[in-house]
């Protein structure tokens, strides 16, 4: 039996493609009439407290969201393995989200537009994308997508990951100590990391001060469409109010929806969208989870399980 | 000898560089003591009335710019072939131009800063980069660099031009005859077209007016990078008034510098900047040329000779 735990989504159009695609297989949601007990897989987004309560027979956690530290807190959470959603239609949106903000930095937007509002013709010439560095954290399945979309353009690329990864015309970096070298060769920043102990707060000012500040007219620029965990808002707020940083650009914030009160919102340098990088699509999710389930009852390995120890 | 004759730029720079390169080849500037019957290649770049005055040894026209249509309404343009100067840094930049505009109106960046001035979380998602059109006029050097880099971004891509041409992922449209069913499958229309009769005044209403209108949030969206005589201003500020259009995106002009009474400098889902997408580069243009000439001297035939009766 599959129970569907999914908050703020719309739950009931889950359960009816999922019903539709397992066939006779039982699909349950909350308040239906069962035994917790014959639940063997439950897939859960901000699942409540008591979300996992009497699920004895529980065989796999499935998680809607491809970032699990939330879940991973959850003060609950039994021990099944957790299977998070690895979903190339979200790596294609997040990928459009980063390549449409790079770019845009690149070409010096902020820039113009300030030229514009004043009436002013004023020709920069913007670098060339080779002359420009994209420093990418994280090289999971986003961060190599990201990397794929953007070495075509032209840019010079660098990574930052935990451990050392390979990608065709991405020079690595791996581990703390090699994370200030990376940071040195970087004009714009691109967060894609999991949140992790270790990544929580890494977009602070030191980090900030840190970047290439001779190449980007204005400065370096951070881009954010990881977690809002990952970044110190105050610094972020000081470094583009002392030239520290160009732009920034905020998918996601420490408190979301972001207060009304916050300042982010009026820093003319400063990019806010409504977590909206990369949403986990249906039809997919539905399509990745049914296979999971019937190759795991048919005796096949789990795929995607994490690594609760790394957090991600 | 080489005669330089170049307006609005360094031609002294030019000068030294070309010098270097050339050897002991003479390299002269307009001012210099030299028989003008002894010139046999002529740099331009907005050439005077007289430019060309007493040159009656020339044997090629070298033009600075990629676009030749204001060199070849010169009165007295002599007969010898021009060459036009074909510049992978330049269509790199062009690239770098239109892909930030493409991607930055596909993620509708208009509606996400109106949100943030109004300090409001309004989760709208884009679609994904393969849920969009991109359309782009012109197939030529830089037509075809753009679409290259479009592609792996995942846009559904088409193009239009005189003639028919096959590049891989992209759909294409050739003739008067297939414009329109060209524009009805077009999310955002990129101009890279040659500035000709036949070209002039193309982004117009009726044009506008054809575009696909279902796809993306608020409405179709133009780019022009290629001519201001491509445009009409008067369409473009009314198409963006009542939604015809819902973005443009605009880097040339009916009048350069755009003039300060301009209503686009206003108008908040037009983005102006002042011809900088793409510059031609010295060093290359030093290279592409000297290669030009010695590869001519040495017999060989020109390279990349405009058709004076195509206009490109």
């Amino acid at each position: 039996m599959l129970l569907l735990h999914l908050s703020d989504v719309d739950e009931a159009n889950w359960a009816e493609k999922f019903r539709a695609a397992l066939g006779a297989y039982p699909v349950v949601r909350r308040g239906d009439d069962f035994d917790p007990a014959d639940v063997r897989y439950i897939f859960v987004w901000k699942p409540k407290a008591d979300a996992f309560d009497g699920l004895t027979g529980l065989e796999a956690i499935l998680s809607l969201g491809a970032g699990v530290d939330a879940l991973l807190k959850h003060p609950n959470l039994p021990d099944a393995p957790v299977v998070r959603f690895v979903d190339s239609d979200l790596s294609q949106r997040m990928s459009d989200y980063v390549v449409a903000h790079v770019t845009m930095h690149h070409r010096l937007y902020t820039r113009f537009r300030a030229d514009q509002k004043a009436r002013r013709w004023n020709q920069i010439y913007p670098p060339a994308a080779s002359e420009t560095t994209v420093g990418i954290m994280g090289m999971g399945v986003l961060g190599q997508d990201a990397a794929k979309r953007l070495v075509p353009l032209g840019f010079d690329l660098r990574s930052w990951s935990r451990t050392p990864k390979a990608i065709d015309g991405v020079e690595g970096f791996a581990g703390a100590e090699s994370f200030d070298a990376f940071l040195a060769g970087t004009d714009i920043l691109v967060n894609l990391l999991p949140l992790t102990p270790e990544t929580t707060g890494i977009l602070n000012s030191a980090t900030f001060a840190k970047l290439r500040r001779d190449r980007l007219d204005g400065g370096p620029v951070i881009i954010n469409a990881a977690r809002g965990g990952h970044q110190r808002e105050a610094d972020i707020v000081a470094a583009l109010a002392d030239g520290t940083l160009g732009a920034a650009s905020l998918d996601v914030f420490e408190t979301e929806p972001l207060p009304a009160d916050s300042p982010l919102w009026a820093i003319e340098n400063c990019y806010v969208t409504p977590h909206i990088a990369a949403i986990s699509n249906e039809a997919t999710g539905v399509r990745y989870f049914t296979k999971i389930i019937e190759d795991h009852k048919a005796g096949k390995p789990l795929i995607n399980v994490v690594d609760r120890d790394r957090g991600y």
